[in-house]
């Protein structure tokens, strides 16, 4: 394996164009000295992370309006990619256009269609305003740059408008602010296993995991005692059915922890008596 | 409030194009003698039902690769339009064109950007096809019919290729043959409750609720016994925090069981005594 230069900038992947939310995630978590390769697939970032082409992949888990991202917990138990850290984004939308276009020239605004649907009220102010569906937030803005366009804009993220040199128009035009979406970092174990040390005394931990039981009645119950005895403290549960297996369900739980005392050790010993398969997906300080 | 005419095919709501998946959820729902609604936004299907201009509406609760639509959990809450049915509809892409236009020929594909990425092994095998981002799936067939085109496809529904007069060229063409959407109908509480006695024997009935508990350790587990201890058989459980009011959480949850039945009566008012807020969204024949 090769190692890292003495200052060489670390690789970082996530899914999407430059300028996506996603790079907005893995810089605000991992810092901005980083690199950021951009992939097509979910599946593409965590293949790059696992077979060594970056040091970390930053991904969408959950997000308040659409709920949570199942492939990527898919991909979580497919591969062996350790969560390291976790951090919430919230999902601003702003207008962008070429510097020296000014707002009343804009006739024609393009984005993707789930942000354009996320703008509604600011197009019902605006009826001069087409909407043009296009691949992506950030995408959008990369095209209306490159081709000139001096009568459209694009809707995406703050950092859209910065990697590609265009100027926000107008900021937040999103109709809900309640939307925020939950990222989370990744690396490979033997990176992992060096960062999930609890050092720092005052860093509360989190750790995921992702189990299943058969689907007899009090399945679930039985295996929340394991947390529930021990006075652990649950921050989100979801279900899962597991797909080719009726009757059988996944599990994935975050619980206030780290994975290394001995309270927490002895609820998944407990859990693991319990549950046909069970897995912690990282254990990472807690990002609210 | 105006009676149904005899004889006169009931409005049901959906959001999204004519031939869209909710489209094809809603005939196989209620039968192919219905009159659709498209609505632009999930609010506008609920508002509809809710001013009497529908007498039913469908919309999307989970997906299998996306998770669930919050969105739609946050209208089941404010709006009261209880479920009283649900079904699983599969989502299948299809290439579709107008009628006498050859694979051969096409060099454009609309679709809906999320359509088109589920899609990418199909694209990876004809490199000859350009992806068009379009607003919608059904809406892309209707736009290449309208006009005429001789040279381009749509991927969508087979619904929407027999909506639009349209032919479809390759049939189930997404990457994940796992992807399938739940999906819930609402009637108005008077017509929910007509709907909701347990007459057949041979139904199972499903309750969803939603509740909310302060966040201390063991809240969940303490709720869940109402069921566990009852041997009620919980389906599906997800925690979704309430924003605006840290630490507190609701939990959605379906059980298998009649809200008439004395078990479930029993674990609800148990969990009513636990719970900070406990509504019922609906009860419903099994729907798979």
């Amino acid at each position: 394996m090769k190692r890292k230069q003495p200052g060489a900038r670390e690789l970082v992947a996530f899914q999407g164009e430059r300028g996506a939310f996603s790079e907005e995630a893995a810089r605000r978590q991992l810092g901005p000295q980083i690199d950021v390769v951009p992939c097509q697939r979910f599946e593409d970032v965590f293949r790059a992370l696992h077979q060594k082409k970056v040091g970390a992949a930053v991904i969408p888990i959950e997000n308040t309006l659409h709920g949570s991202v199942h492939e990527n917990y898919d991909h979580l138990l497919h591969f062996n990619l350790p969560i390291v850290g976790e951090i919430s984004v919230r999902i601003v939308h702003n207008l962008i256009a070429p510097p020296g276009v000014p707002f009343s020239k804009i006739r024609r605004v393009f984005s993707h269609p789930v942000a354009i649907n996320q703008c509604l009220d600011f197009f019902a102010r605006n009826p001069q305003l087409e909407r043009v569906p296009f691949y992506d937030t950030a995408g959008s803005v990369k095209m209306v740059m490159s081709e000139g366009l001096r009568d459209a804009g694009a809707i995406a993220s703050t950092v859209a408008a910065e990697t590609y040199g265009a100027r926000i128009l107008r900021r937040s035009i999103e109709d809900d602010r309640q939307n925020f979406t939950r990222f989370f970092t990744l690396r490979r174990p033997r990176d992992a296993r060096r960062l999930s040390s609890p050092t720092n005394e005052g860093t509360q931990w989190k750790t995921s995991l992702v189990f299943s039981t058969r689907n007899f009645p009090g399945a679930l119950f039985r295996s929340l005692s394991a947390f529930a005895l021990r006075d652990l403290n649950l921050m989100k549960i979801e279900s899962r059915p597991l797909r080719g297996k009726p009757w059988e369900y996944l599990f994935y739980l975050d619980f206030i922890g780290h994975v290394d005392e001995l309270v927490c050790r002895n609820a998944l010993r407990h859990l693991g008596e319990l549950a046909d398969m069970l897995r912690v997906l990282g254990c990472y300080p807690r990002g609210d």
